[in-house]
């Protein structure tokens, strides 16, 4: 099949990398570039690096075919304005991302998103959510983010926030949560939270890792500590997700991230807690998938999001299928 | 201004009555029905009194200018199938709601909602949430009910549920809610449980009334038991709302039902607590409005929902404003 012309170049911002990848109509990435997240650094330094990223894949020979930028970012971002002010990232508070990308792209159409929106839209596209008009999307790794798809369609919220499941509250006499409020989704679930948990309660581990992955390794070896720090966080992620299916009405929660590797230490767990959570007649067939698309999820969902936004651009819309 | 000729016929249907109206295109109310729920005799007799308030409807002189039924149902509904389950109607359990009253009216189109779902209509069609593209409104009164409106648009959900913030957890080791699981809104911040928790910490009522109205009553002279169970029940909402708030950036939470009534010994306490709960930059602004609609909410936003559901039908909808 010939490729159609129309791309979109797509940017994945976090506190680690800056991602940039030309994007085609079938969800291929014809032109990448990456660089460290200077994030320490001073605001204007962080965009240096964001324009680099574009100056490569604009010397790429597909770049005349670009018809806008889908920008995935770390959050919370504010999609109204085009602003960013990622937790990570302390040099950018307010920064207007938008205004600056479409300044060095020539006025190109510019579509931010936040990156648990973005993740969603590729899991829609191309992942674990396909064919289901009413999907969670989650990212369960260093924190917890992630979108929803509505009726069909992306749901962004007016700020591109939407879908923040990691700072909903489950236990609402819970532990203090960095964000200010108790009992986050994050505050229980995440990787640092997992570990955390597990060492406080005398999971000691093999050698020098303490991370949630090692957590993993000890629950899937049957160390009882460590498989109930994991149940913990399967019930707080259950909790939520149902609360997500009363509210919305989704059918199905795609679930990838670094925690996620972990498997069955919390798929199993997650399930069973799913029934004592998701009780009401419309929630309770809900389904829990494994995340399908790998770490350029964050690219491809940006452009997919852009396209969305963007429908009346036409080429790259219209070959976008279930977009 | 001339009425236009387009009307709905709405049904709202309780555990205690059944209320029939034909609605314009004003939300004005140009005729009446109204009968008690046979709520604990069998299916038929329920569906009998159904019957005689769409026959007392349809012996209007203004019968022949409607184009559509809409329904506003205690749930579950099962809006995909056109049946209804409502817990306090044990008679109907999967009842065919639907083709039955598409049956007796002549095969009109026949929309059916959740009864949050229409209350939700109304405030946002002519109420409270007028002007706001993304709201949850709530009935706060025996039981916890809500429904969504994103993007300007009513999100009824693939069923007609959506929006259903009574059974969202926010106490997710709490006490077991009779839907199964724990902690649910409902079960801290419904009007039975109110007062049920002020009873059980020492609370005199000054009567034989034991209601949440006497709670209130209690709480407005300064009784700190009566305050404290008002406090609890205003963190649970609090923490449901910022949810809600997370997970699809409304920007407006409006609450009507008999609890409300409450005023500030409600609305305050849930302010401070939303301080709490909504940290987010895009929840932060949340507003908290009362209710505007009376008790006709549930009929003007049944007939609401079927105008936005059938918008191809033409009068109804063209003359409906906001909707």
């Amino acid at each position: 099949m010939d490729r159609p012309e129309g791309l979109i170049a797509a940017l994945d911002i976090g506190g680690t990398k800056i991602a940039g990848a030309l994007v085609d109509s079938c969800g291929a990435l014809l032109a990448r570039s990456l660089r460290p997240t200077p994030a320490s650094e001073g605001g204007e330094t962080v965009m240096a690096s964001v324009e680099q990223v574009l100056a490569e894949l604009a010397s790429s020979p597909r770049w005349p075919g670009v018809r806008a930028v889908g920008i995935g970012s770390a959050g919370p971002v504010d999609a109204s304005v085009g602003t960013v002010s990622p937790v990570n990232v302390p040099g950018w508070r307010d920064f207007p991302l938008v205004p600056r990308v479409a300044a060095v792209t020539g006025d190109l159409p510019v579509v931010l998103t936040g990156d648990g929106v973005a993740m969603t839209a590729a899991e829609h596209w191309l992942g674990a959510a396909r064919g289901f008009d009413n999907a969670l999307c989650m990212v369960v790794s260093t924190g917890v983010g992630g979108g929803l798809v509505l009726g069909g369609v992306l749901h962004a919220g007016p700020t591109g926030n939407a879908g923040h499941i990691g700072h909903i509250s489950v236990d609402l006499d819970g532990e203090q949560c960095p964000c200010g409020a108790r009992g986050c989704v994050e505050r229980i679930a995440s990787g640092p939270n997992i570990a955390r948990r597990a060492l406080s309660q005398g999971w000691r581990p093999e050698g020098d890792d303490v991370s949630a992955a090692a957590v993993a390794e000890s629950a899937r070896r049957g160390d009882p500590v460590a498989m109930a720090s994991f149940d913990r966080a399967a019930q707080a992620l259950a909790a939520g997700i149902a609360a997500t299916a009363a509210l919305t009405e989704i059918e199905v929660a795609v679930i990838g991230g670094g925690v996620a590797k972990a498997g069955d230490v919390l798929f199993e767990p997650l399930r069973k807690w799913l029934g004592t959570y998701a009780t009401l007649s419309f929630v309770r067939d809900i389904e829990v998938r494994p995340a399908l698309m790998g770490t350029d999820a964050g690219l491809v969902g940006a452009a997919a999001a852009a396209a969305q936004s963007l429908s009346h651009l036409g080429p790259f819309r219209a070959e976008a299928g279930s977009l």
